[in-house]
Order: structure tokens, then sequence, then C-alpha cells
């Protein structure tokens, strides 16, 4: 019996559902027969951190449920979300032979999630495939809008597609033995959605207890960025505000060489934008501050060893430049953020002025 | 001053235009100036063949009306259109700092435009691009309609994405210097084109006098694939009309290594589909003579030394497979073929029974 039990349709075109509960990685068949996927080949994507954990319980699920099951894993860590390993489940799936109504689970992180999407949305010119997030991280943000991607040298995600999946679900009991860090840097991304989202979500960060309430958090992110996705899948306009944190953030994942979690990136950029918008009189209240503090009661970065420099141009060559413009994601107050283009020149600028605490 | 013009609307969502003129390399950069693009970044991507033609020309052109333009050549020939190559031209697009509002041109033939065009599907998870085909294949054909790709070891094709471009300039000046060989590559799917268009358009290919008539030729063809395209973006359904000739022309190339240019694999593939059709009773009128007949006097090879049985096997890890059927396009009449699905282990008796002459 399930303790926790949450669906949230996300309306896309077509729609799809994200299931978040316990116990999906040993029910995960039995939830694609009955709702979402009739009989076909299903090629179980992983990476060497994962597959061993939990491989066993979901192929034995599927082919419970008379899908056909192969599995593909790979070398875990964000260094092999590359062209080679893109490459190699490619020919996997051709080798697998798997047709345009066959279907891909990403099994994993971000990681798992971004490359096997991205592989289900190259296949063929794009088959289905289903998000099974593992990590604090997939689950609370990257398995939900269809963002598929690998990084290029040149830097992060810069090469993917849009591609929905045709349903997400979302194990809490894969959260429990995730190692603290890797915890938090999903956690970071939560906080991220409470400044965009509402004093409600930010809050079950502030107490600094967030052991007890993952489903909750998780169903409180999912909710706003479906609503988000939902309105703007291609990131035209408002898609762009969960964003906040990331060029900076992205900008301290490229100078560290990709060894800093995308995670702790994050948090120090959303805690370093907050300080420098706070400092150029952006926002509406205090929150430099108040989200500095959050984060770092949580055990997570707020500041960063790389120079204002190093950073601003790291943060050039990312996707939210714009011809001689970049797009910045400006907190206002907790539940209230803004877009702001500004001259590809001011960047530096507003770096220096949140780099120190 | 043109001798010809045609201007196509391909009303897909977004749609564009398709120019079909003489002089458009040396005017591109007007054209999309007045009609397609604001001032932006373009990188043109072309092949060591045609780059050496007509590059000059179109960055001067392009310049002249103020683009900022850059240049990425690569080896031309099939067996480059691959990951390694892919990963190049993205790699090449991020230190040129390409954003969302800048734009590729693909110059060059069938290979260029697929690759290009799913270079820039991918970039940034998709920005702009323009083709500029330089072939007969590129012209009646891979131009139009939005299917890009590379191929995998597995096969030709396997990756891609579905992303139309936004205009297509085709200088009908290039056609005249290309290798006859070349040429009929181009003929050949025009001819295919002819089979699912109307009587018209095959009798242009049947009196054998093709050179005089090529504006005309491609307007026909492209004309005919927008209406198709129009209707079915995605291949769900009509669009697999398209296919005609191509399952057991891939499986040509696929056994052939891919030395076998795919337009000649067209050619055999769409002669034996068409004789097998008629011994097997599915056709309205005797075509196979006739399909058979009006290749060979042009030029085209209507045989393969490929045995049923290798044939059979290469066909079913194409895309056009799905689950335990595959999707074939028969050949009723000149002017009205048909999707018949059948079994995959139907597959052998209906090659061997159009293998002969």
């Amino acid at each position: 019996m399930s303790k926790f039990l949450k669906q949230i349709h996300v309306n896309t075109l077509p729609g799809y559902e994200v299931v978040i509960s316990d116990g999906l990685i040993k029910s995960c068949g039995e939830w694609l027969h009955k709702y979402f996927l009739t009989s076909c080949k299903i090629a179980v994507i992983s990476d060497s951190t994962v597959g061993p954990l939990y491989l066993k319980d979901v192929v034995d699920s599927l082919t419970t449920w008379n899908f056909m099951v192969s599995v593909y894993t790979f070398e875990a860590g964000e260094s092999r979300k590359n062209f080679t390993t893109l490459s190699n489940i490619l020919e996997y799936l051709a080798a697998e032979r798997l047709t345009r109504s066959d279907c891909v689970i990403a099994l994993g992180g971000g990681v798992v999630g971004d490359m096997a999407g991205f592989a289900a949305a190259c296949y063929l010119r794009g088959i289905r495939y289903i998000q099974m997030p593992t990590t604090m991280l997939a689950a609370v943000d990257s398995s939900v809008g269809g963002k598929t991607a690998i990084d290029l040298r040149a830097g992060k995600n810069l090469a993917g597609a849009f591609l929905q999946p045709s349903a997400v679900l979302c194990d809490l009991d894969c959260l429990k033995s995730l190692p603290r860090s890797v915890l938090l840097g999903g956690i970071a991304e939560a906080v991220k959605t409470g400044v965009l989202c509402d004093e409600t979500l930010f809050s079950l960060f502030e107490n600094g207890n967030i052991s007890t309430d993952y489903g909750e958090i998780i169903a409180r992110c999912v909710a706003y960025k479906a609503g988000v996705v939902e309105r703007d899948e291609r990131e035209q306009g408002e898609r762009k505000l969960l964003n906040l944190g990331h060029t900076i953030g992205h900008a301290i994942e490229k100078c560290s060489g990709y060894t800093t979690p995308h995670g702790q990136a994050v948090a120090a950029g959303l805690a370093i934008i907050a300080r420098s918008a706070e400092r150029l009189s952006w926002t509406l209240e205090p929150i430099g501050n108040r989200i500095t503090t959050c984060l770092a009661e949580l055990g997570l970065p707020v500041v960063t060893r790389y120079t204002a420099e190093a950073l601003a141009d790291a943060a050039l060559s990312d996707k939210k430049r714009s011809g001689e413009e970049i797009t910045l994601v400006i907190p206002k107050k907790i539940g209230l953020c803004e877009l702001k283009k500004i001259p590809v020149s001011e960047l530096l600028p507003v770096i220096e002025a949140g780099l120190g605490v």
C-alpha cells in the first residue's frame, strides 16, 4: 500500500502524467501496462550507479507485464553526457531493432534523463520515452518538461531537443538512499522553484528540516513547473524564468570543468544573483540575505572561487544569450521573478555585485 | 534577369517559401535580407565538393547584405554523414557563439542538407536554417519537408529530427555543372514523385529528354511534396507514400556499404517494387514494365546484385518497420500509390517477386 500518491497532469500536446509515490520501481510494469503503454519493446537506459540498485526490479516488473525488455547502462557521470555515449545508445537501440511503436525508459538522475531522452528524440526522428527519476534533482526538475540534451566541449546542454516524455514515474523510495550531497543538489533546484513559486514552497526549506516532506516538495515543484511548461513549452518567454540561478550556475560548472555538481552550482548562482539583484536595487524586498541564509543552512554553497571575469566569459557561450544581449532572471521577492535583458557588456558588473556574501 | 522564377509556399507551422530560380547563389543575401531574415549571424555549412564552387559567391552576397558570415566545410560523401561530423559542426557553431536568433545555411546536396539541418535542430535545441540545394536530388526532394538526419553504423538516417527550414533557395545554375550520375540520382527521386503524382509529371521523364525542363521538374516535384508534408508533417500516414522505392532502395545502399548512391538505389528499389506489385496483382494497370523502361532509358539501374535474403534482412532494421509489421508503398498506377502493411515474414517473397526484369 502506498503511503504517498500524487498524480499531476502536464497539459502539453500530447499531455502526460507525473506519478509521485512509493514503490514505483517495483510496480512500474503494472503502471505502464494499465495506464500508459500497450505491449511493446522497452529499452531501459541507466548508468553504473543506478543500474545495480534498481534495474533488476524494473526489468522483473516490466517482464511480468509482458513488455519485451532490454537494458543499456553507461558509466555514471556528467562527463559521459556526450556524443560518444549518445552514439552508443542509438546504435544499441538500432541493434535491438526498436521501432517507432517502441519505447525508452530513462532510469536515473539528470544525466540519464537528459541523455536517454535525447536519444529517444533522435532515434528514428523520435520515439516515446518514460522518465523514472531516481535523484531529487531529476524528481523536482529535470524529468518534467521535455528538455533533453547532451553537453558539448563548448558548454553544458548545448545540443538537445524538446520532447515531452510519455509519463514520469517518480519513486520516493529511491530518495532515501541518496548520498547527502546528491540529495542537496536536488534541493537546490527545489529552493530555486520556491523562490519562483511562493512563500508556501520556499518556507519548506527555511525551517531547515526537509527530510520528512520529499513527496510534498516534489509535488509542489512539479505542479509549478508543469504550469510554466504548459504555457511556454519551447522557452520563448515565461519558461526562461526556470533558469533562475542558472546563467551563473552553468558558468560555475563550466569553470570547474564540470566537477562542481549542477545543483551545487545552481545554489551558488542563485545566491549570487539574489545578492546582486538586491545591491542593484532590482528587488522589492531584501531577499539576498534570506536566500543566502536558507541555502547555507541546508549545507549548499553560496559563493564561488571563480572570478567575475571568468564567470562572465563562460556565461556568454550559454544558450540564454541572444545576439548581443543576454536574458537574466531577477528575483524581485519570494514568488515573483522577472526576465531582464541586458547588453552582454553589463553582465560582468552584475556578477561582480553579487560575489561577496 | 532571371529566366525562370517559381515560388512555392509550404504551409506547415510555421510555413516557408521554396524559391526556384537562376542566379540565387549570387543573390542569396538580397533574397534573405528582403524576405526571410533580419540581420544575424549565419554559419554556412558545405562540403569539399560544393564549397570551392559556390562558397565565395554566397559569402560575398550575404556579407554585402550585412549578415555576419562564417563557414564550415567537411569532406564530401555519405560516409561523413555521421556523429563525428555532426559533433564537429555543433562545436563549431558553439565556438562561433551562434545564438537562438542566428541561422545556419545548408549549401550542398542531400548529405549537407540532412546533416546541417540536423545540426540546426540539435544546436541549443533548435535554431533556424536555410536550405540551398545544389544537386538535383536535394532540389526535388531532400531540401523540402524538414527531414534531417545522420546515418548510424546500423543504417541510413536512423538518427535525426523533424525541423522545417525557414526558406529554400534552389539555384538552377548549380544543376548545369553536375556530373551525369549525380544528376541522374536526383532524377530517380523525381521519377518516383512522378509515379506518386500524375501522368503529367511522369511523362516528362518518359520522353527521355529531361535536360530542358529542370525548373519545371523541380517545381512540380516540390509542389507535390509540399502538399503531402502540409497534410502529414511527421509521417504518421500519407507522408509514408514518399518512401516509394525506399524500403528496398535503403536496403541496397546498406548492402553496398553505402557505395551505391541514394538515387540510383531508389531507382532500382522503385523498379523492383513496381515489378513485384504487378506480378502479385496489386496494380490497376501494367506499370512494372513502364517504370522499368523509363528508368533504364534515363540510364538508371533497374536491378541489383544483392539477394532477396540480404535485402530483406537489411530492410528490417529500417525506420519503416513498426513492431512485427512493415509498411510498403505499392504503386497501383501512375498517380496512385497506396500503403500496405505486411508481416515482416512476407517481405522476402515480395522482394523475390520483383528481382528479375
